[in-house]
């Protein structure tokens, strides 16, 4: 194995990416890819998906925008690893491997699971009414995403961290039983700084708050939703505070330092809504439109990402089936001969 | 798919097989396998050896023999479709497949599990002390082992049938989600008379009473173990009664009916425990000679029992394969082009 620094990072594939997941985590990923230092993975988590949507439409429209968003935006699929992990059946058998090590009483702690069965025991239900196998043991299969490829770091939001220890959890346990150091223990990386955007009405941008921007929505659907952003009803003139601002978060995340400076004493001069509206657009949509385009040929040639995503495929088996090899191996399920 | 009835029979590899193994699973087995009207699959499930054995070794050893074994006894690997599961990678992406609408309440009811956690509440411990999500989740591997193949029927001891009712169910709940009869439901086969061989110590023979007599013992050792079966003292001259005598009942599992009905009048008229012995020695040895010869040959060639299983692992993915990627479009997970 190489020395650099591994980086894996799944992308569940269950939502159209918006503004959100662009400023939060797609283009934080993307730049950091260009880390000749480091060596980066990223997977569409489509097996993922399966847990949380049963609407096969919805789990394929997803899939293809966002791979053809992530190639868009630049992506550079020589320099990282980019695979759908459903390509990559030693997967799976991996994860047969970890659950037959994995403690149940682990899984029991897993923070969704718990809040389901709190929400079942508050209506009065069965504690795993509704629960699917697939919520209950999807941290295994988040461990063999990880462990599959021995990678150091694991950029997660707070709420992921317990994934990662679990991931740790299971590979150590793994190693001691079967006597050898096969799995690096991942590190979960936390950044602080993650921009979070608001969205439409002033929460956080989320799918499930029905808020949000999706990041390549035609340029005219754009700018009626960019005046759709919530704001106070201060007129044009009367000086504006940005701190709370959706605006002004949102044009912080895309525009130049300097320009946010520029941008806060319009504020304090009385800047009007409309007018800020105005200047978030073309912000926004100077910076998306080459994407954009490429995004609309990438979802037309479909024939073009699968063959993208194919190459990735084969390069992360290329190193996934010999260690599955080895670890069939270890536990007693070689060849014969 | 061919309208012969399919029938599939999985065969855990954690032990070496003995007489009773023989009596009461190998030998109806093959026998049935060479029904035409027929299609058998047998698989070594060393995928679910892993759940109770976590001694690479042992479950190795285990492998070989018991593939030895069958194809000692004659499987025609012609006729049926004989496998390891762990070289069908299909089955643990199935399993994913069906974890993710498996109800976990179901886990819950399997009755491995609750002896399990009866166990450790009798003790009063934490119920799912020393539980892995192996043995809890196993039953999802069974109905991939299963619905994988669409098997019609699947024979089973009594304490199996609610595997194959899980199995249905999980299959049952898939077809209805994805709104298509992907899966056949599996109907568990219980055969009232299978012969149950009782051991040396008279209890029924089974590696947990370490009272077996494995099958292929050479010829000396085989013949102490006989010798070593548990009688009462009645002396020679004196009748005895077959009911409830061990060495009758092996004796009937392997001789003609005219010659069972002979030994029955030898019983009454008193033969001594030293010659029953010895003719039971006679008779066992003179059926396993030739197999157990052709088993040493085997276990001394681990390239040919080899490539037989690999065979059978491609006859087996030729059928999985493609109905994987059928199941796969229907989630959604297709390629895109």
């Amino acid at each position: 194995m190489s020395k650099k620094t591994r980086v894996l990072t799944g992308i569940t594939t269950t939502g159209t990416p918006h503004l959100g997941n662009y400023v939060g985590a797609i283009r934080p990923a993307i730049q950091a890819s260009q880390n000749t230092q480091m060596e980066s993975f990223y997977f569409l988590a489509d097996f993922h998906a399966l847990i949380k949507c049963h609407e096969p439409e919805r789990v394929e429209a997803s899939r293809r925008e966002i791979a053809a968003t992530w190639l868009a935006l630049g992506l550079d699929t020589q320099q990282a690893v980019f695979y759908r992990q459903s390509d990559i059946a030693e997967i799976p058998e991996l994860m047969w491997l970890l659950t037959s090590v994995a403690a149940k009483g682990l899984m029991n702690r897993a923070h969704a699971y718990k809040a389901a069965v709190q929400d079942n025991l508050a209506a009065q239900e069965d504690a795993d009414l509704g629960v699917t196998m697939g919520l209950y043991s999807y941290p295994i299969l988040m461990a063999a995403d990880i462990l599959m490829f021995n990678a150091h770091q694991v950029p997660v939001g707070r709420d992921q961290i317990q994934h990662i220890e679990m991931a740790r959890d299971i590979g150590q346990r793994f190693n001691h039983i079967f006597k050898e150091d096969f799995f690096t223990l991942p590190e979960a990386v936390v950044d602080q700084r993650v921009a979070v955007l608001n969205g439409l009405d002033g929460r956080k941008m989320s799918k499930s708050y029905n808020n949000t921007i999706p990041l390549f929505e035609p340029e005219k659907k754009l700018r009626k939703l960019i005046n759709k952003i919530k704001t106070n009803s201060l007129e044009p003139g009367e000086p504006k505070d940005p701190t709370d601002c959706t605006l002004f978060q949102i044009y912080t995340a895309f525009a130049e330092q300097a320009d946010v400076d520029a941008m806060r004493h319009r504020y304090a001069e009385g800047i009007g809504w409309g007018e800020m509206k105005g200047v978030l657009f073309e912000l926004i949509n100077e910076q998306l439109r080459g994407p954009r385009e490429e995004y609309q040929r990438l979802l037309a040639d479909p024939g073009y990402v699968e063959g993208v995503l194919r190459e990735g495929a084969q390069k992360a088996r290329a190193e996934a089936a010999p260690f599955l090899d080895r670890l069939k191996r270890a536990v007693g399920l070689g060849p014969f001969a």
